[in-house]
């Protein structure tokens, strides 16, 4: 194993807020990045913690991002909001979001809110656990660049295209999934090719269509969508409600229009919320849900999606969490 | 091949039709479930078509399910609509949620319907259909009765639990997929049992667990989700939208519940419907999906989800289509 640098989640945000600031972004945007950055380590997922910070900052140093973005809010229709993230960082747009969706899902049953104009790079569950502790179900889908070849081709043309899910739960954490539309997602196969590890077969192909268990291969390549078809699908899918459906970016579009500095692409996300009280079961949804995980739990080796990160972070929180040196050297370098 | 009749999509519906009413289903559920069978016929989906009939027909003879259901449609929020299926087969059911779920859509941007009730037995595909010929995006999800092992699980826990989505396109039939989170609809594995087919390794499992391709082992086993945990995790987001969230049955509910007289489950099903006029994109996001489309299309061997549907289409319009005989001979028994 690789010179690692421990770190606790006090030291983490700082680190990150800090080398934002001194690239220029101010303090709402650096706050709001490091918050994000700060719940992946926290939830042990390295590949959108700390991880991301030298893309972060590539981007303002490079000034395709603003980090003195104003994100907007506006309501396109009783139940449609939309921010425009002001071509900064998503972190800041989406905090504005939370609870005016909310709002909007009390007062409708169901409401959606846009993310327009923004650049993403982070972990999609964070979106579902925020609408979750305001109460409500949701679904958050996000695209990317090409990174995953459609059904029948060899080609990049989807992004990894996320969704995440989320169910409140009564006095407990929510139940939250948040899964690319790749087999993969794309900081897994970085991590992989910079610690020389393989992947799966099924995670891409090489430049020329043969599946590989190369990480550079595929980053080369192509990466493979999920199941398949069905994957691919759900990647089209996605494709449209956040580009054509709400007037921003497609992957491929977003990729024409990238600088490539290593940061997070410009694009859009979509958020439906749902309150559960207006669906007709306000008094038994919660002990009805649970009454489902129960259940499914009886089979030996199941767990909830979401799950090992709430276990991570109970790691975390006693033990703190490392990086590679090789990373720490790289945040220090970009901060300049 | 096995002996085969001809039909045309005329008799198809006729003899859908007079067989449901021979069994007792009054003319409006008749008529409803007919044109279902009907249009999967129409579009080569056979295992959706007559040779659901039986099924249907065996609901009717032991009781479970009412053909003379009187649906009802009622509104729980601004946005969220309920149709009552009156314990009847989900077409009639369906019927009444198409405009109501597109007025709503319509005045709040986005708008669900659950319908609750109900025994669907038939593809999604036609309301994603029905929303996108009333200019909504929508999203359509139904649980089943326990089919598919969960992550890290080797029993049958969830329905095979599809999802459908539909973009209306102007000037020609909308883009719509569905597809089951099982890597194989069950529907086909029955047809690769009946006919001696042999499935792919990743359908299923045999009792013990281990993969299989035998379609009979997997029918006493398990089916898998497609692309494993994440194909999972959105069948149980699926239990959780049409079983808690609208106070209805999960699908381990169902199997308990249900009589297993061959037919058709007891359930719910969610649809999400979109106005796209009313997300922010209203004079673009046609061009922009036709954009996105055109572009994937660059690549060689790709096609639209939905494309081969409409290819069968033309193809059954000219030749009409066959069922074996002894399915014919089944759907004859069981008309008494």
């Amino acid at each position: 194993m690789s010179e690692q640098v421990k770190l606790t989640l006090e030291q983490c945000h700082a680190l990150a807020k800090d080398s934002l600031m001194k690239r220029g972004a101010n303090e709402a945007n650096a706050v709001a990045v490091a918050d994000t950055i700060t719940a992946a380590e926290r939830d042990g997922c390295a590949s959108h913690g700390l991880f991301r910070l030298p893309g972060y900052l590539s981007s303002l140093i490079s000034g395709k991002v603003s980090g003195n973005a104003k994100p907007s809010l506006e309501r396109l229709s009783p139940g449609v909001l939309r921010v425009n993230a002001d071509n900064g960082f998503a972190p800041l747009a989406l905090s504005h979001a939370y609870d005016a969706l909310a709002e909007a899902a009390k007062e409708n049953g169901i409401a959606a809110c846009a993310i327009t104009r923004m650049y993403h790079f982070a972990a999609l569950w964070p979106e579902a656990t925020e609408m979750a502790n305001r109460g409500c179900v949701s679904m958050a889908w996000t695209a990317a660049t090409p990174m995953v070849a459609p059904a029948g081709g060899i080609k990049p043309f989807y992004g990894t295209n996320p969704m995440a899910f989320g169910w409140p739960r009564k006095d407990r954490e929510p139940m939250v999934f948040d899964q690319a539309s790749a087999a993969m997602a794309r900081g897994e196969i970085m991590i992989a090719a910079r610690d020389g590890h393989s992947v799966p077969s099924t995670a891409g192909v090489d430049k020329d269509g043969n599946p590989t268990t190369d990480p550079n291969e595929i980053l080369a390549g192509a990466q493979s969508a999920f199941g398949g078809y069905k994957g691919a699908a759900l990647s089209l899918m996605i494709e449209l409600l956040v580009g054509p459906l709400i007037g921003d970016f497609c992957s491929f579009e977003a990729g024409a229009a990238d600088n490539k500095d290593g940061g997070p692409p410009p694009g859009a996300e979509l958020i439906i919320a749902m309150d559960p009280r207006r669906f007709g079961d306000a008094y038994g949804f919660e002990d009805h849900a649970e009454k489902l995980f129960a259940e499914l739990l009886k089979q030996p080796g199941t767990r909830l999606p979401g799950d090992r990160r709430y276990l991570n972070r109970q790691r975390v929180a006693k033990e703190g969490f490392s990086i590679p040196q090789s990373l720490y050297d790289a945040i220090l370098e970009k901060t300049g």
